[in-house]
């Protein structure tokens, strides 16, 4: 049962129908759970923007960096051209180069791509490292084809699973979270669709009750690695500028759970607009893209602050007590505990 | 009465004494209130970071810009060369260059500065024109030559005072607000002050509880200028690259209270180390400062989140009712209302 | 006689007909030389981008920062929003806050912009403090409004004139230059516009020859504060993020005349393109732009770098000999002398 | 035979004994060149700032993207943390992910190393897709592990080897390249050792002599990706902000050969000083390094800018006529015919 269906309301936004990144339409989401023996904990989770060949119909996209003490591959292209060519896809710190060589795979194979001789893969993680053996490096190129071909829409699972399957977040058993909000038709009617990997430090709140402080979990005195991997998807139509301005919103959603960003979190935000692409080839010179002006955007921002915040706490509440690597073993957060002081906070309706 | 005196704690750590800027020893504030007939209502704000020559002894320093739609003065110089060479003075949008001018007034007079070229005024602003007749530029130079000579050490004004006199934040009457976090002793005994000058919007939130939306004051659709000056001061001996860090984390502090960054903001955060300086000249090429690592930041940043989302609200308890320009009036907060709200929901010890 | 005229030829592509940022079709320049007595040697130079009201009218820009030791106002907005709202004006590092003042009364004051309550200057500057007492800030707002009045399409005078006026670029005396370059119709048929400010340092090159070396002018070994203002206009259709990388490109030009950017030098680039404009205020929701695809911009890359490059030459050329604040003395660059290297290196055509 | 040895001088500063990156004391260079029957035409190029356990004893670093075109990985961490914590490997576009993955299990394998979760491994690449079967990625991780093995200070290969073997400069065989720098004692004596992968585009020039266009050789038309990866060492203490503007300087040695940074090229410079290093694990919360003032590093920034130049070409000079993938080939540059143009251009000493 998700926070939302016992009442807890982040934000004044509406959410989807599905409250998930699969609200924006188009977007699929495919993840591998690999779960294996006593250590290992990890696994993939991709993001596929739309139907079409990414690589010959390039999303416009950007990245905002939280805290860039990360692994994220495939940024300075994206800032620089403004635009992403191959699914998304999360895993864990030590796999980046397999998931990579997996979606350079994955995109000269499709039809279409027998030319393509550069390949800019977008691959973030976080460090599952106290409940996974990483430096096993158990995931495989395989694991990555599986889950880009396993993409669906409809509902994301939750929790434990995928790149989510061994993240730690606020001391708590972390995971893969998702949320959306639909804006009213009066300020566009566009969905903001938000996709998070939860393995960062802070002192937990929901809706600003100080659920850490009371169960005395202080996340950010040790020198663990955190991060949180965040993505953004839209079909407002949103040029690369103003979806950077849109990534950096979901880093202030994060902020709102807690978190500190600290000095070993990777924190990112990938932001991708479905709205219309740019194709790879063309022979017009020009780009002629209706985006939304710099004046319209700013309820985009609140959609995607709440949607990123939702996402976290979401992620919380479907992760499950998991023992891994060194027998070490990290507890869900008590939900029983946290409705009851959302309770009386009045923050259930 | 502030917040905290009420009872009300944001975040887990503790306050310095003054709960203000002014705990960072040595740190100085300045403040001018410019409020005449029907339609003036602004002023400047003013902080020192040491009692020496500010320009022949630089202070390590950064610049973290939130949402650029301010017209802050001095930003570059400070991003490429780590240092600050003039107090921090705020004001309002169109009287940057007035007081730009008075700071360099300020630098060239000063004995030492006979032969001074060159100076970076650091200004900050955010958009009193709803309240205060801003097309009139009433600031004046000895407006800031004043707020300098008054600066002082000790308890800080808050609310409709100084830079803060006509601004406007949540929909509420804005204004200057402090706090400050001292670090436990095992994890270095640090101070870390903040100032703010609340002019933005959002949906306010005090500790989660969702203030904004309980009194129906959604200050995120219209395209009015909002903006909010943060200015963090510390005792750490942080080097630029880290302080830089640090500013960014007042922008989660902001994020806390329901602060978007909607597109007409203009939020900056300007953080200077008060722990050491660097000479203008000195016969030596090397600088040999003993700073912080990176490991032993995150309870900096953790301070710097607390004490800026607690002097945003101190800016708001402090801030009375204001009638200005064309008549408009800003009511303050509803306090007791909003104390009855956070007291239901537990956020009152 | 330019450097052109004497059959110096720098890069491949052509100039425009005047082989001046006015060739880019609208553009005007106004400049007020301010030379007084013995000591005062200063001005003004004011770029305005279109005829129309440049508030109400906005048009795509972007700066980039090749070296960040200035006080070039207005940056942070640009960077957001991507736009520019004011004509730009050069000036020396102590009069920025005079003529950003004056720029605003400009904009106030302009029939149709009566309820605006926020403008983003933007200001340039170069330190021209050897040759002119700039601690006595001999520009007022008059300069500056005059200066705008007097813009004017056609020829644009350079060296010692406008912002040139006491300049010191490579240890010759620089000033105001400016240069252009039309791409075939094949490549779009475009027109790139460059006007500089050069106080710089570095050792001189011209078309490769090593000028500075040959008249033991090595100007980067002391630390007197450089350098060099840079203006890209044109009408490409390009958006804010293919105009920063353009504005890039102009600080490449910098470096093909031997400029080093030291670490006193205050190096920016405003890029500006005229083919189209943002308005202030409409009812659409959105920008409906045709802008220049990624894969087209390349030789308008390679058209800024070849204007910079000779624009920082013309201004070379055209300075003459100046004397002014304390007797101090800046020679003319040896023009017989270098054109007869020219002419040995096969220079000339 | 290389440049200098004709008697062409870039710039006015002297080179070290090798005139190649290692000339900086410690630095290693291992490559491994793949080529392999009609197709294969590739390799990798290591550099290691120090004989110590990088991992353990991280470099002070930053990386400048000058146009960001390309796949350089390990970007963020750098920026973040301003350390490098692997040794810096260039090869191809599509073996980036399988040079990652070996830079892992070097770092995994080093003794001390045994508890290690978290590698920043730094991969950068040019595309050599127009000489070798890119698709195929041929590079194995054991290249990788060999190229590291074998690295060695003393002179450097230049041309078509390692990570050069199959890259193409200005529509000539390109190849790797090496320069340096020695400052004069009274500047410091410190050394700057540059090492490039050259495959970009542009009208090539050598001391100004318009080589590209007297042979007809514009490449900035076509739409090729081309690309330059630059390598910056220094034993100049230099923080990582003072490497950021180091490694900007490289790429304006790039423009001083004509390059243009294409909007297909991947121009990135990774600048690293040897001077000392940041202990991951230490019992201090401090680091206490004497670096250079920012009044102390415009020598520096030209020694890079010069060094950068000559690398590049340098590896012109160096590489041979290759034919390749698809029976593709690249003439190498006609030296007979460049030396005689720069011999009537007066610049063969």
């Amino acid at each position: 049962k998700r926070p939302r269906a016992y009442g807890i309301h982040l934000g004044v936004l509406p959410p989807g129908p599905l409250n998930a990144i699969t609200d924006v339409p188009g977007v699929r989401v495919g993840q591998v759970t690999i779960q294996e023996g006593k250590a290992i904990r990890t696994g993939v989770t991709a993001i596929i923007p739309h139907a079409k060949n990414q690589f010959q119909q390039k999303s416009p996209a950007a990245i905002y960096i939280g805290n860039g003490f990360g692994k994220l591959m495939g940024y300075s292209q994206v800032e620089e051209l403004g635009t992403l060519e191959t699914p998304i896809v999360l895993t864990n710190t030590l796999s980046v180069p397999t998931v990579a060589d997996a979606l350079i795979d994955y995109t000269l194979r499709q039809p279409g791509n027998e030319q393509v001789r550069s390949v800019n893969a977008l691959v973030g993680e976080t460090n599952d490292g106290f409940l996974n053996d990483i430096r096993g490096r158990h995931v495989t190129k395989q694991h990555v084809l599986d889950a880009l071909e396993q993409a669906q829409s409809g509902p994301v699972r939750e929790g434990n699973v995928g790149a989510g399957t061994g993240t730690v977040c606020f001391g708590f058993k972390g995971g893969i979270g998702t949320s959306s909000r639909k804006l009213p038709a009066s300020l566009g009617g566009y969905t903001v669709g938000v996709l998070v990997q939860t393995n960062f430090g802070g002192v937990l709140q929901i809706a600003g009750v100080p659920i850490g402080e009371k169960l005395g979990q202080y996340a950010y005195r040790d020198k663990l690695d955190g991060s949180c991997m965040m993505v953004v998807l839209t079909d407002a139509p949103l040029d690369a500028r103003n979806l950077k301005r849109l990534a950096k919103r979901a880093f202030m959603g994060l902020a709102k759970t807690g978190g500190i960003a600290s000095n070993g979190s990777g924190d990112y935000v990938v932001a991708v607009s479905t709205a219309y692409q740019l194709p790879h080839e063309t022979r017009s010179s020009f780009d002629e893209n209706k985006v939304l002006r710099n004046d319209d955007v700013s309820s985009l921002f609140m959609a995607a602050i709440e949607a990123t915040e939702e996402a976290i706490v979401n992620s919380l509440f479907a992760a499950d007590t998991m023992t891994g690597d060194q027998g070490h073993t990290v507890e869900k957060l008590p939900v029983d505990k946290v409705l009851n002081w959302l309770k009386q906070a009045g923050q259930i309706r």
